[in-house]
């Protein structure tokens, strides 16, 4: 019988194997309440099963207040698997088991999501990224390279028309990609449309007069109709890239747009440190980015190699190469999302993230590390892009200053960071 | 100008003003890069401003782990404003702005979004509940007291027509109110048209003969066509009671039933436990339930008290009595939900939980506390009844077994928990 597998990072004082049982019989039949309908049958049929437990570590107190407690807590990863025949391959009914009312249980201490792993079904029944990086370069009318990109700022503020003049300095400025910020949506003062149309004057104009379609990550987050509005605008104005704040609008959210949808879709993750932030509570990214992905997100957003937030470079270039793996045990399925790196990016994290992804399909979003450059923001895609080639052709940054001078004054000006 | 609140409890180890200040900056114009568009009046317009600091304790570690460091963590509620003609009344926005990419800044080493106070114009450009308990009580063909309710278990492995032979014996047994586990949605074992026509034509029988119609709560959880498609089956067959999983399909999809939906929209929080349990990480119920609220939901799960998840008496208290106030400063609306109490629910419970609610307007489901009952299912909910009237009418338990065998027999049978 075909399987789901999640497996769970879990702390309890009631012992691993107990707590295993308890979370397989609350996420499935329902054990402690053997009514007389719960026949063997039904249970072979339906139950979900403790496939493995390891024990890793144990302490004295808990990792969270829990209503039970013990003398000692132990850790350990706990694999459980569930009938693809009982769940079915709807994504919102996988969240429901697999990241369910588990989280609350009595037993358990800290417990979070670390890996799901999903049989081909999900694949044949959720769409996958439409667009990819093949479909992405297609998009700008062919490209080669890492996507230079930005993102406008200052992130609330401007009206459409400043807006607007701001994406004139950056196509000027020779970039391949820019995007709203996440907390620009459709506010009053700066409404969706007209910003859209103000924006995507300049991008066409540009792309009339250079030949290179700049993308506009428009950033579409709202109610469903609304962003299918917002979708069906943007097809209007010939603007080809959606951004979805995932987390704000839900899984469901973002398939619907994807089933609306002829654009990539830019996904992006505000909120994360939600589910990320605790070692005690919370889902791995490499489950979310799975789903996101099944659900039709093209671009996802992973961080940034020596970032100014809280992850490790280690978490980073994880998340990086999660999003090229395939999402379900379907490995001939073209699945892989582009990363998309942000957050206190300069000339000195290109080659390291290129390193990580292990070819050039990435987007490399940098705001002050283009916009600070002293040469002005020409000068700062320019030197990024020689990064990017030195990186490509295996030629140190130091070396690619000799041929090209914005890079020169690029390392110069910009603190390289204590990482990567 | 009209104003969004929200209210953080905060750790740092950069002192609260500072890290007040970086979350402010963070969440609207980005503070720490001034660019030359980012002017004095654009900042006024847009940004958003410390309103309020209190300190509450400081400690030598940080509750989470984090890349600043620094020898005292200082921790405290902060209350930050956004204006609204920035944000807008775009409940997916809003999330992006009060709940985005802050749980990550380096300089906050634990944060917890606790209150959130919307103008009134959410409340007027959001559909709110479309029923509540008086348009419950109406689909029923009237109803007074609280909701008797139950849940269908074993939560999976029940096909169809086995679902609906337990709905036999529940309505038989005089219940008021059904619903769907959960985990039970559309899987290829148990499809939810299937489900829903076998179970309907129990309740509707049992409405033809007895002239109650029993509400079922349908799972319909699932991507937004299909929950449209679900919706427009159950209104084929007199059903009237859509049960959503809210974090499974998110707020876009909740807002996405209530646009489409004739029904009683039952909302479960399944995960709850990924944004409650963790003191230093999370989203409290108050901030969620008045979002959920906005997008429509009718009924709220709470939680039980003494219940056999983690929570305490006081936060299930708290959450019961939240979804009765205005979501919105606008006192004149109609907005209330009902909550929905359960785990672990017996006769002992329902005199605290209307004393929390303050009258009858909740749904009470009981599993065990009605199908365990020594005199069978139709006794339990006799007895939940009879414990029910003597809240009203403030007599006591003991008084009450006097006029009724079923419930004497309960408090026997029950063990009476340690709490309430």
């Amino acid at each position: 019988m075909t399987r789901i597998f999640a497996t769970y990072d879990i702390e309890t004082p009631v012992g691993l194997a107990h707590a295993a049982d308890v979370l397989a019989g609350e996420q499935s039949t329902g054990t402690f309440v053997k009514l007389a309908s719960e026949t063997d049958e039904l249970r072979a049929r339906s139950a979900a099963r403790v496939e493995n437990i390891r024990t890793t570590s144990s302490s004295n107190a808990p990792s969270l207040p829990s209503r039970k407690t013990g003398n000692t807590y132990e850790r350990g990863l706990v694999t459980v698997s569930w009938p693809l025949n009982t769940v079915g391959t709807s994504l919102p009914t996988l969240m429901s088991t697999i990241a369910g009312n588990l989280f609350e249980l009595a037993e358990i201490s800290a417990i979070r999501l670390t890996a799901v792993q999903l049989p081909k079904e999900f694949g044949r029944d959720n769409p996958g990224p439409q667009f990819g990086a093949e479909g992405t370069r297609a998009f700008m009318g062919g490209h080669t390279g890492p996507l230079i990109g930005t993102i406008i700022k200052p992130s609330v503020g401007l009206r459409p028309s400043e807006t607007a003049e701001l994406v004139k300095a950056l196509v000027d400025a020779g970039i391949d990609f820019i995007k709203d910020d996440e907390l620009q949506a459709n506010g009053p003062d700066c409404p969706f449309g007209e910003r859209l149309s103000a924006v995507m004057r300049v991008i066409n104009d540009h792309a009339e007069k250079s030949g290179k379609r700049v993308i506009y990550a428009a950033n579409i987050t709202d109610e469903i109709d609304q962003m299918w509005r917002n979708l069906d605008l943007m097809q209007s104005v010939g603007a080809f890239c959606a951004m979805v704040c995932l987390q704000s609008v839900g899984l469901s959210g973002v398939r619907a747009v994807r089933n609306h949808s002829e654009a990539l879709i830019h996904g992006h993750r505000a909120g994360w440190g939600l589910l990320s932030r605790s070692p005690d509570i919370g889902v791995s990214f490499d489950v979310m980015q799975k789903l996101w992905r099944l659900a039709g997100a093209d671009h996802l957003h992973v961080n940034g190699l020596g970032n100014k937030f809280t992850e490790s470079d280690e978490v980073v270039a994880e998340s990086a190469r999660s999003v090229r793996r395939p999402t379900t045990s379907d490995h001939s399925l073209n699945d892989a999302a582009m990363p998309v790196f942000s957050s206190g990016q300069t000339i000195w994290q290109i080659a390291p993230s290129r390193k990580v992804v292990g070819n050039d399909d990435f987007i490399f979003c940098a705001g002050g590390g283009i916009m600070s450059h002293p040469g002005g923001p020409g000068q700062g895609v320019t030197a990024l892009r020689a990064a990017a080639e030195a990186a490509r052709d295996g030629v140190s940054l130091d070396e690619m200053t000799r041929q090209s001078p914005a890079l020169q004054i690029a390392t110069q000006f910009f603190k390289r960071p204590s990482s990567p």
